[in-house]
């Protein structure tokens, strides 16, 4: 069943291997995108060769929907893009994928119905398939070497609509294990080491002390250490103190 | 030869089959970025299977560094980023594609060099890999199903790389004093902690070791250690073993 989640449908338009069929589901899936329309495969469908490269995303296939032609796969749709490679010297709109997901999110949330069309693998979308689109996704490519292939262009597509869609994006800086330590643990462990190294001998000559201990202290607060960190750190100093005076007693 | 401008090393560890290599190329290729690095390929090199795969980008191929370790293959980058798949319980920024991007266009702009890590394709990186890294990069996939391959995964940071390029913001954190260590002087660091802490009986019971040898270099990794920072760190370990030495002859 597909997900509930109001989505673009992405229509693949005369698309010729099987397996780039299959890879374009997982491409799909792989963003949370479950919605696939297909019209006028070449070889034919159901294809074997799409189901066996769409592990994991079968149900796609399955649940695709099949039309002879493009515009009764659209039908439904108040917004369509075509996604081109090359400028088609056309009066529409051309944007980034970016640029159009976060447009399609805007629409779809507003209640419109929008899809996406990818054209053959071989020669793309024809002018007249264009000529259906409202507007044309071009991906910024290196120009002296263009080569996206057809899950590759579904990928980058799926990509920006689940970034649209502002559905994950983990970014954190968050100690994964324990806390982050607190001022005074950092400042217990900063003298820890001042002590030790003193005892030791680094601190010299005298005249450099300050310095050299303002430097390790710069050092400790601006590591961003968590706890774990500090009692690792500890350690690492007790042990050196322990191994000293074993071999030294 | 590869291209003038200043751009990320993007780094294929322990890659297993050719074809992924090849399609690796091309997915950078597409987005302008020709510096390819490959560690301790499963097939060796050159591999055919790469070669045929790569069509239009087999340059790349020709002009790999290849490197038998990590430690090699980073050895001259002062920030490396290493993409998984699953959080690792590590204390390290988590960035998407597109914030690691920016980032990393900021640090080039500075005078950075900095290297995006890819793990085998099964697998992915090791917690030893990842523990040489700076940051984590994590694509927002669909959590019912991330099946991202090598090559998707190359081709989503790749085309962030063009979009950040596009964009650059100079605002990295240059370092007040000096220049940031670079990855082969936190590597001598590292292991002269854990070659004195070895003498010294730290890392016991013996089935921990790895485990603190790991959270150790993690620590080291994630600090961003200036030139200044490292030399005092080699001081404090040396002044350490010489007070051993010292009283304990």
């Amino acid at each position: 069943m597909p997900s509930d989640q109001p989505q673009p449908a992405l229509v693949l338009v005369r698309p010729q291997m099987g397996e780039n069929i299959g890879a374009a589901a997982r491409a799909m899936w792989n963003f949370g995108l479950d919605r696939m329309r297909i019209v006028a495969p070449r070889d034919g469908w159901p294809n074997p060769a799409a189901v066996a490269m769409s592990s994991g995303a079968g149900r796609l296939l399955d649940e695709a929907r099949l039309s002879d032609k493009l515009a009764d796969a659209v039908g439904d749709c108040s917004y369509v893009y075509a996604t081109t490679a090359r400028g088609r010297g056309l009066t529409k709109p051309v944007l980034s994928p970016e640029r159009a997901m976060a447009d399609a999110a805007a629409r779809i949330a507003a209640g419109e119905k929008v899809a996406v069309l990818f054209g053959p693998e071989r020669a793309g979308l024809e002018n007249e398939d264009v000529a259906r689109a409202n507007a044309i996704i071009s991906v910024p490519v290196n120009p002296e070497f263009a080569s996206l292939n057809l899950a590759q262009c579904v990928l980058l597509v799926s990509y920006e609509w689940m970034r649209a869609a502002g559905e994950v994006v983990h970014e954190a800086d968050v100690p994964a294990k324990g806390d982050w330590a607190s001022a005074i643990e950092i400042e217990k462990l900063a003298t820890h080491y001042e002590d030790r190294l003193g005892e030791a001998g680094f601190f010299y000559p005298p005249e450099k002390a300050e310095g050299m201990k303002i430097n390790l202290r710069n050092l400790w607060s601006r590591m961003r250490l968590t706890r774990a960190d500090v009692q690792m750190l500890h350690g690492v100093m007790r042990q050196m103190v322990r191994w000293k005076e074993r071999d030294g007693s």
